[in-house]
């Protein structure tokens, strides 16, 4: 692999070899009526996406291996448990959306019906894709750790959790600690394990996981501002999805709590902090990671 | 453990153990308003059933080893793993049922939206369980094993799989092919991982896993045959769900493919051929299994 400059240039590099990687893992060429499940797991593996997880899990893997092969099962898995988390979120009687990145959301194109296996089977299955591959370049003990932290990311101390609390959340009095911990678990969960998980099957020092860790819950958190920032700030056609969504349904947004102005603050001071534990990791070239912090504040959809 | 001599006996005095190492995993102690999730996912546990997937489990490993203490984590995963996917099949827009094991289900009693997190969140939590626990006992390598079989017999080749292929049968023209697939897979996969992981981790040999497997089959098949029977010759009251009710939704059962006699013929049929399985392992005690192959082809609820 060619010496990356900025993230953009990485992006460009790994997006299409992740999705091409995810599309291969999920084609299971049923050959009976099962072929409507395969489809509608591929449409809204294949709606596109900034494929921002797994490129920062491929990032940070990157940071210590110059072949980054041995992450794509991990870095593939994060973006199909997403996927699953996005059609189960976008449900009737979860947030009732029928456009997401530009197209008919699952259950709009499919049926509920469909979209509900859709997207328990995307869930299922990151579990079989990390058991089957990641043995094949790390220790089976490391593998159980991550498979571990992975589940235990995406459930009720993770992102299941912060969706319920997202979907109580427009009924609650608006507290700051309320919005941080929704976003911590709803968005925070799995982005800080595209950080940690790759780190650890990299063999990062305990020292280096904390410090990781800390800039992935940061990452987290800016994720989570910048796209409440969008929703009021950007049209629909640009986001690829329904904009002043939030305002609509009351949810608890940054916007609703701190308001634009100090919500602008709230990004440049998540971007200096993440900034600041890429500092303390002396023994590393994280130009990219540095980058994609960039990229991730300035974002426009 | 005291000797058992038939398949009541091993269940009066497993399930209450196996009941309440469910639910220990399954509290959270959640502080905040994630505990509506919590309470969802205890209800419908705790809700009852037979827990015929984790006796199984247990009855299997049992005659490996006196001690199936190390079996719990897998029996329990398998139990949640089936209550995730009842809570689903239960939704309005797959099976619309609004009683299960007496109770109302989990979407009537807790919303839609909550369901369906409860649904996926028992589903993730699987893994963690068997990721955490499994490693106490058993070699990391065959656990990873076992966690790769358990999501492929949950997955599209299995269970999630014949959940689509029995949504679509009540539109596609019967047949006997289609009829097996589709029990195959919705129930059979996971009754038959019932008997096979616990049997892999037992250490059980090649020729032991193929008749143990093909006995996971049979009893798989002999347990939708008999559900199937049960749906058009008992009460709602007595079956603790809605009867009638494949009638009702024209579902593809083998009642409508093959009439209630010719039915009759199948169950005795699955009975010889489990039995069989079971005399072929000449070195083990198979009291218990053998009388639950009886127990599951008697039922009446």
């Amino acid at each position: 692999m060619a010496k990356m400059n900025d993230f953009h240039q990485f992006a460009e590099y790994h997006r299409p070899i992740i999705e091409a990687y995810m599309i291969d893992t999920i084609s299971f060429s049923v050959n009976d009526e099962r072929r409507k499940l395969e489809h509608a797991m591929k449409y809204s593996v294949q709606a596109g996406g900034k494929r921002i997880r797994p490129l920062i899990a491929t990032a940070t893997y990157s940071m210590f291996h110059r072949d980054v092969s041995p992450i794509l099962p991990l870095a593939a898995a994060i973006e199909l448990l997403h996927t699953y988390s996005l059609i189960h979120d976008d449900l009737p009687s979860m947030d009732n959306d029928v456009l997401r990145r530009g197209l008919p959301t699952c259950h709009v194109q499919f049926g509920e019906d469909i979209a509900i296996l859709a997207g328990d089977t995307l869930n299922t299955f990151t579990f079989e894709l990390l058991a089957d591959r990641l043995p094949l370049y790390f220790p089976a003990a490391t593998v159980l750790d991550v498979i571990r932290r992975f589940a235990h990311a995406s459930g009720i101390a993770g992102m299941s959790g912060g969706q319920v609390l997202d979907l109580i959340g427009s009924t609650v009095q608006a507290s700051e600690s309320y919005l941080f911990q929704t976003h911590a678990l709803k968005t925070g969960a799995l982005l800080s394990a595209s950080v940690t998980l790759p780190a650890i099957l990299a063999g990062a020092s305990p020292s280096e996981l904390t410090v990781l860790n800390l800039f992935g819950d940061h990452i987290g958190q800016l994720f989570q501002i910048v796209d409440d920032l969008l929703d009021v700030t950007q049209t629909s056609e640009n986001l690829g999805k329904s904009a002043q969504k939030d305002i609509e349904q009351n949810k608890l947004t940054y916007i609703r709590v701190f308001g634009i102005d100090a919500t602008r603050e709230l990004i440049s001071k998540y971007i200096a902090e993440a900034h600041a534990c890429l500092d303390s990791l002396t023994n590393f070239d994280t130009v990219v990671l540095r980058s994609m912090v960039d990229y991730i504040g300035d974002r426009q959809a």
